[in-house]
């Protein structure tokens, strides 16, 4: 099989040993004879798969027993219900930094008083506003670390007083970070841990006393922390899959994983800035490592370069339709030799 | 490998083709030389998997444009919610036969009053309710076609002049019926469609008219439908899969279907009938076809039972713990023979 280099930025690449594992089950799950997807998740095998794709996450980012771990569905967007359903009682900041964290100020807004203490939205989202200040007096402070279509990552995480919530979709187990500080983190799977279709929520487990609301069943969290994330049936392809990930994450360590991902973003910067026909989309010190955009400086040769990249096998550069341009997206799993084949493309790039 | 006869209530038996090709898919989905989970959704390769899952519920149940076809998350308890947050404006009446009705009765009631017309709780739900009247001033009509614990299926589609709306999760595409109907279906994938993680909703489009509350996006029908299913990354394998799922659903007919399904119900009930060591729990004329239930009349002998059934390869035949003795689910992809298997325990046993 033909070698694709997958830049795709979600659903995108996954480590090839979590696919093969996940093939293997569903050919026979742990020597049920049976195929993964048609076993009760009541079953004790599944039911061990669930114990584990729970106890890893708070492992590997090195959280003790005072956090809980569940899956949901519906990915971050119903996260961004299910928060301020929750715990905005009477007021929460945001920091709007991109079109997902633009969605979760919409959504929270159904639900109470909503303050966006600072947006890039001027200049298209291709900066992380830095001077403000988070309020003392409102329930939660809300920000995404990594804005999948502009490209753009917090390099820290923000300094306040409140309940600190963070929608890790894009860069969740990209690198070490003190997530201790976080009383909330959520991420859909489909870029750095998973397959589509499951999404995992992190959160302290003292944070839900503060719940006052009456919410239904579904979209309250302690119907999930409380039936340990299987209340009803899980979505169990995508946990079982989204455990081989964090298997092969726990067994590579975020300090690798980190090296591995810096690797790759110096490898690829370095060119977008060296390289005459290229320039990047974003503030330079707030550049994704995740995903890396950038255009060319004659927008003309853009769908000559397209052609060169599909001809060296690599997928999913294209850039979002709001940004134009390229994305390439550089998930944990894809490899150094991928973005070396796309520098390669782009040194020997003439019009 | 050894056969297993898989009478699991769900996730439950696929047909054998449809893991077969989602497996082929999750090595090289489509010639993309990726994995089915690797590929961005808005790639035209899934945009056309999305189109056909969405089309053939439809065609299989011969409903026209009328009607909708979407995928959604959650599973059917999701819908508990979503179904009153979108349609219950002042009032609703909900039909009760059993635990999953109840569920929906007890969320429907965070959105306005509900009216429970008839309840088969007083015996335990081993019943369908028969005497009753739907109030012509309600807005809608919900009930559950087939109660996957307790073992009793509705035999026909009730008459009433308000909107009809059926949780068909553990009956949908088993037989012909009228499916014009229906104003909304929907049904958790995991039992006769697909694997978990993918709940289809089909509605009447007309129905969207009469949302009049302000909804959150992602429980908003509106914000699935007119995205085609593709407003947030979809389940991408949970959909791939049962789109498999669907294509042996037409490719064998729903009367064909029905026909498999009647023989399979006539052989284990005619045993149970017939052998003086069982009895059936539910009320014989309301019979489900695709979940029987049924004790032993000494039910010192279950253990015996359970490790005969072990010996013959059977799998998840253990009644639910609300019911005890046993429960043989037999969804469309389970084979006559694996019933016969059964049949065969049953008869050659002896205390």
């Amino acid at each position: 099989m033909t070698k694709v280099h997958n830049f795709s930025a979600g659903p995108g690449i996954l480590p090839q040993q979590a696919i093969d594992n996940s093939i293997s089950a569903l050919q026979n799950f742990m020597g049920t004879n049976l195929s993964l997807i048609e076993v009760s998740h009541r079953d004790k095998e599944f039911e061990s798969v669930m114990a584990d794709a729970r106890r890893l996450p708070l492992e590997i980012l090195g959280l003790g027993d005072d956090y809980d771990c569940i899956y949901l569905q519906g990915g971050a967007s119903l996260q961004f219900c299910m928060v301020p359903y929750n715990f905005l009682n009477t007021k929460a900041a945001y920091l709007k930094t991109g079109v997902w964290a633009a969605n979760a100020v919409k959504e929270a807004k159904f639900f109470g008083e909503t303050l966006v203490v600072a947006s890039s939205e001027d200049k298209n989202y291709t900066y992380i506003p830095k001077d403000y200040q988070v309020p003392t007096d409102v329930d939660y402070f809300h920000y995404t670390s990594n804005n999948t279509i502009y490209g753009t990552q917090m390099k820290s995480i923000p300094e306040c007083s409140v309940p600190l919530f963070c929608d890790m979709s894009s860069d969740i187990f990209s690198k070490r970070i003190d997530a201790s500080k976080f009383d909330l983190i959520y991420a859909g799977a489909q870029k750095n841990m998973g397959p589509a279709g499951a999404t995992l929520v992190i959160l302290k487990k003292e944070l839900l006393d503060k719940i006052s609301r009456k919410i239904p069943s579904m979209l309250d969290y302690r119907t999930h922390t409380s039936k340990e994330s299987m209340y009803n049936t899980p979505p169990v392809f995508a946990v079982y899959c989204s455990l081989q990930v964090l298997k092969w994450i726990q067994e590579t360590g975020l300090d690798t994983m980190e090296a591995n991902n810096n690797a790759k973003q110096q490898l690829l910067y370095s060119e977008i800035d060296r390289n005459e026909f290229f320039r990047g989309t974003t503030a330079v010190e707030d550049r994704s490592w995740m995903n890396v955009t950038f255009v060319m400086n004659d927008e003309s040769h853009t769908d000559t370069f397209l052609k060169l990249c599909k001809q060296a096998n690599i997928n999913g550069i294209k850039g979002h339709r709001s940004v134009g341009g390229f994305r390439a997206s550089m998930y944990n799993a894809l490899p150094l030799e991928s973005v070396q084949v796309l520098v390669d493309v782009m040194k020997n790039f003439k019009p």
